[in-house]
């Protein structure tokens, strides 16, 4: 069974009725299992995870994108987390032994379906982009919907699917494929904008820090902290520790701690029993160690 | 089905031509699924891992002391770890939905049966107990093999089954049913086994230190170092990264510090989910936030 992995992320994070809907429309569709939920409220965001086979993914995805045409309006959104539109974005990541060639497949095809069904403007991300100025997420969504209008102005950003028009309830979205990605946030104890953004700044691959991760700082009045808001796009090279260890020591330059972190959706176990095996100093240890893991093992 | 592990701790952890027949014979059993196994030169022993159900596992369990009876010879063996017999404990753990009550059954019908078949005095211990005094491994192995003759002669330690005569080839074996239990060691930058013996007295439960751990100071020769050499029988309870930086901070008492430290045989995965989660400060995370966790469980 090739599974694909899908975590679409949307436009809403706090009315939570309109997420349930969307959800349940989603894990309704034959062939789907829905791994999980998350809405963030100063994110004003939810990301849904699930898996499936290609075709049955192309289903919920279609039915996923006509719900959130229904019910989430961009002119009304406000939230600390960039996007350019109501589906954000919608990335198909390979499991097991599936391809990317597959997933990026199955990218396009979505695109080439929500483009002009929902006058949607599409960009192809990642592993699915056609250009190759818009296989980074961050170039793409770069203005963000407040800016869309202007960008679609300029033929360098014509979508690769659907019209060029801004459509202002919807905005725009970015689909793609890519390997697994690791959301992961840190929380500091303090509310300094300022201390945040300098922090993240210091430890993203783009201006200097580590390889493979993007970092944002972001308010979260909600907690009175501040958050170091990042995506890790290669845990393996890049582990989650070292990420965490980088900001603790960048943060104790400001005489600020660290709160919590935290994951937004899922990730692979290994992510983590290879930050225990740092802390522990354990030798010769990985998920082939645990029950778990060997009790699945075929054979 | 109601998987049940088996975890044998054989008295060989050097020729380890012996440890591969011993392991061939229970791997080709039908019904049994090999996990891991591990031999350490300085304890002189080796683990075996495998699961099946009762059936299987009473057939598989039967053949290997067939084998060792034919291999180990208890007259020669000298090593770091305490123990009474060539298999020196074999425990069966309850999985997943497996009552604690059909390990019990297994235990006491194997223990009936190798018992008389190879002259063989058998001790049940933990949840097979059927003396109170019986139930800690510990207790059971109190004098080792050098000490088993004169064991044998007091009536306190008549055995549960097989014959109250001292078997100089084999020793005693100690058969029982007990919850998941991670054999975890800790080794230490020192050749000093005073300071590991120190140690292992602070942090273990039976001299005041921490609940469900059990410790030995133990003498790694073949590493110039020193072991704290663990059981941790509830690591829910009393979790790994506890115990470890508890051994840290007694080791810094003695100017001393960690090495690494290593996992003998397997744990569950959320042992080492848990210490991650402890050490990056993260939230709401659990073992049910790892896809591999997710695209098994059932539904």
């Amino acid at each position: 069974m090739r599974l694909i992995e899908c975590v679409p992320n949307l436009s809403e994070g706090r009315d939570l009725g309109v997420i349930d809907r969307i959800t349940q429309v989603v894990s309704q569709t034959k062939g789907i299992k829905l791994l999980h939920r998350t809405s963030d409220y100063d994110h004003n965001r939810s990301v849904l995870t699930f898996t499936g086979q290609a075709n049955a993914l192309r289903e919920a995805v279609l039915i996923m994108y006509e719900e959130v045409a229904n019910l989430i309006d961009m002119r009304d959104h406000q939230g600390e987390h960039p996007r350019i539109g109501a589906v954000d974005v919608c990335p198909f990541v390979p499991l097991g032994a599936t391809k990317m060639t597959e997933c990026r497949d199955l990218a396009e095809e979505v695109a080439s379906i929500v483009g002009p069904k929902h006058a949607l403007p599409v960009y192809l991300y990642e592993e699915a982009a056609l250009h190759e100025e818009r296989r980074r997420l961050e170039n793409v969504r770069r203005g963000q919907y407040e800016g869309l209008e202007r960008k679609l102005e300029n033929a360098a950003w014509h979508p690769d699917f659907g019209p060029g028009e801004f459509n202002p309830r919807l905005g725009a979205t970015i689909i793609g494929a890519r390997k697994i990605l690791i959301a992961y946030n840190v929380n500091l104890r303090s509310q300094d904008l300022g201390v945040a953004k300098k922090i993240a700044a210091a430890i993203r691959e783009s201006s200097g820090g580590l390889r493979n991760v993007k970092a944002l700082g972001i308010n979260m009045a909600h907690l009175d902290k501040v958050q170091v808001s990042m995506n890790l796009t290669d845990y393996q090279a890049t582990p989650i520790h070292r990420v965490f260890e980088l900001i603790r020591a960048e943060a104790a330059r400001y005489g600020v701690e660290v709160a919590e972190s935290e994951l937004i959706g899922l990730a692979p176990a290994d992510a983590f029993l290879s930050a225990a095996a740092h802390y522990l100093h354990l030798e010769d240890f990985s998920e082939q160690r645990t029950l778990e893991y060997l009790i699945h093992a075929s054979g």
